[in-house]
């Protein structure tokens, strides 16, 4: 592996495993089985108390780490802090990683055969919440003989997993980590990515969300909905940066309204292409959708104090300051509500210029704030703590 | 006119003006002529000194104050700013506002006739800059018998338009007024304008811009731009104040996706809706593009304090304190860059929870702001001004 980087994972090889009974979903239906792919890093010792599990965001998967070929020119999404010696250091944990359900990504979702059927699901997927990915999780944790995380782990939609775990299993994880989060959305929110849906389902190659069926593809709506959630993960700082008003062609345009002229906006559109090339339109609305109902305390009266009291383990949170989709305040609320039901937690606002995104960056203070937290999730392992 | 609030204007009549000579553009092409729409409230005075040009912004409209008939329900854009007692105060002022030309309410843009084909311009329209209106605005003035504004006043696009006038007309204004603006937009701003761009030009209904001579029309598309843009002009708090996490049902709906459940989510559906009943998508894209390339210092050596120094008339400079579309420091960027000219300059920071359209609403301390210095603006025209 001489190919990879020293504190790279290297080669890994994603596993699929499934399960057969029925799973029961928080809209009530439920999954006659269903598959789910996943990747791990490092080794899972003796007592099982080292597993950490990385819980991905809304267009993320199970390959955060590593290399699928030798021929591979990035490695997994969060590679920026899971190998040897980085933050979630592969050589004393065993992290694990999977493709949620309702994924685009090997695990059972709605480009999947439904059964019942025997035909693409679709649109007819069911929707999902968090707690049916927790439940799923669950089941991969005792499919891999691990009864209690080190820790759950998360950005964005990810922490919002984490923190679910901690309510509704809060004898199964030592610690949560939530990074870039929120308890729920607010209006602006939920308005961009409704901005995101009509996009998708407005563009004709949609097809009512049968173009698996139909053998067309809404390309552009998805292409747009990326472009729109794009720019919300920047900040105004950062994309200043980045482009400034950078012209491609170095002067102004004189007569011409069609062509690409601001840097950004080639930019953007490379990435609204690209990431409409390889995601599933289904898939993006369903991940969508879970995040807007997303409401920590909902089923606790609306009072995160009381939901929060549910929970056992430590909690470290970490905010940005220039990440405006899940700006610094939301995280502080998740801080008072612990603090408010007596929980361990350290709080972290990193100084970054790169916004939401910047939850995927290796940031100094950021992956020294980490490895300080992960030195104490390191000895609860090494005190007999796995079960 | 009993049946109208008695600080209105009342029944207001737009009129056109035909402008016959060839118009030269800043794209280099040209106009054979065109017809401006305008409306006009209170009474021009003896020696023409006390005339107030508004300029509009992305999607207004000459109809900036009163009503058009006793049945109409609202009254123009900017009825909360003029009319007798208020800050543009018709009792004192003559108040001339038009249709800037390639707008779709009556003065020539994309949905007119192209005299040199017959057909409708459509997507050939030549594209425009912001001193392009000032030109066809100082046209106006002169078919009015103005020789000089007492004061060219204008929020967001409409505020670039009155520091241009300051710029390329400087003898022609003794006051501009500069709302919610800013001398250049960021790489954001252009960013969110390439998405309403996309939105409109990947809908089929667009028709490549020549959706008039198809019959077809980007409904979808215009709705959608209309929605992100929307989402830019409010401040997340005024949404969160106004919708909250909301639901129209009152439950969450289990089982579907495909419900409107939030309300925000209807309420930007509708106002997508309404909006591309009523706007042209060609106009839309044009006015965008005015927006992306003004650069009040570029032809100054990228200079602002170099740009001001033509400027002659003096300055009220007006921020909103959640506006994060032109933020405050946009704002404060124009009255640095103006003290550094070395010319007179007020400036006012509103607090205010109603993001962008904060500019367009009655909120108590901007309109004392607003009408102190229209004191000043009044005084002037009362010493002769006015020539």
């Amino acid at each position: 592996m001489s190919e990879f980087p020293a504190d790279s994972v290297g080669l890994v090889t994603p596993q699929t495993v499934h399960f057969q009974e029925p799973f029961e979903l928080a809209c009530g239906r439920s999954l006659s089985g269903f598959d789910l792919v996943y990747e791990t890093y490092g080794e899972l010792n003796r007592d099982a108390s080292n597993a950490l599990l990385i819980c991905h965001a809304l267009s993320g998967h199970h390959h955060a780490a590593g290399y699928h070929s030798v021929d591979d020119r990035k490695p997994g999404w969060w590679d920026s802090c899971i190998g040897p010696g980085k933050p979630f250091d592969t050589n004393k944990f065993f992290v694990v990683s999977c493709n949620n359900i309702g994924g685009c990504h090997g695990s059972t979702g709605p480009a999947s055969i439904n059964p019942e059927t025997g035909e693409v699901w679709g649109r007819d997927f069911p929707p999902l919440r968090a707690r049916d990915w927790v439940n799923s999780q669950l089941l991969l944790a005792q499919h891999l003989g691990i009864d209690c995380w080190a820790a759950v782990i998360g950005g964005s939609l990810g922490g919002m997993q984490a923190m679910r775990w901690s309510l509704e299993y809060p004898d199964k994880l030592k610690h949560a980590i939530v990074i870039a989060s929120a308890m729920k959305l607010t209006a602006q929110n939920i308005a961009f990515n409704e901005t995101a849906r009509q996009a998708i389902s407005s563009d004709p190659g949609f097809a009512n969300g049968d173009y698996l069926k139909t053998g067309s593809r809404p390309k552009d709506g998805l292409a747009l909905a990326r472009m729109i959630g794009h720019i919300t993960y920047l900040s105004d700082e950062s994309m200043g940066k980045k482009f400034g008003r950078e012209l491609r062609s170095g002067t102004f345009m004189r007569g011409s309204d069609e062509e690409i002229e601001f840097q950004v906006e080639s930019y953007l559109r490379h990435q609204g292409e690209v990431f409409s090339d390889n995601f599933d339109a289904n898939t993006y609305l369903l991940m969508g959708r879970a995040l807007d109902y997303f409401d920590l305390a909902r089923e606790y009266n609306d009072d995160p104090i009381a939901a929060f009291q549910h929970a056992l383990c430590d909690f470290l949170v970490i905010s940005f300051t220039t990440d405006w989709r899940f700006a610094p305040e939301r995280s502080r609320e998740i801080v008072e509500a612990l603090l408010g039901a007596r929980k361990n937690v350290s709080y972290a606002e990193i100084e970054a210029k790169e916004g939401h995104d910047a939850f995927l960056m290796p940031i100094p203070r950021y992956i020294d704030v980490l490895n300080s937290y992960m030195v104490r999730v390191f000895q609860a392992t090494q005190t007999g703590a796995g079960s």
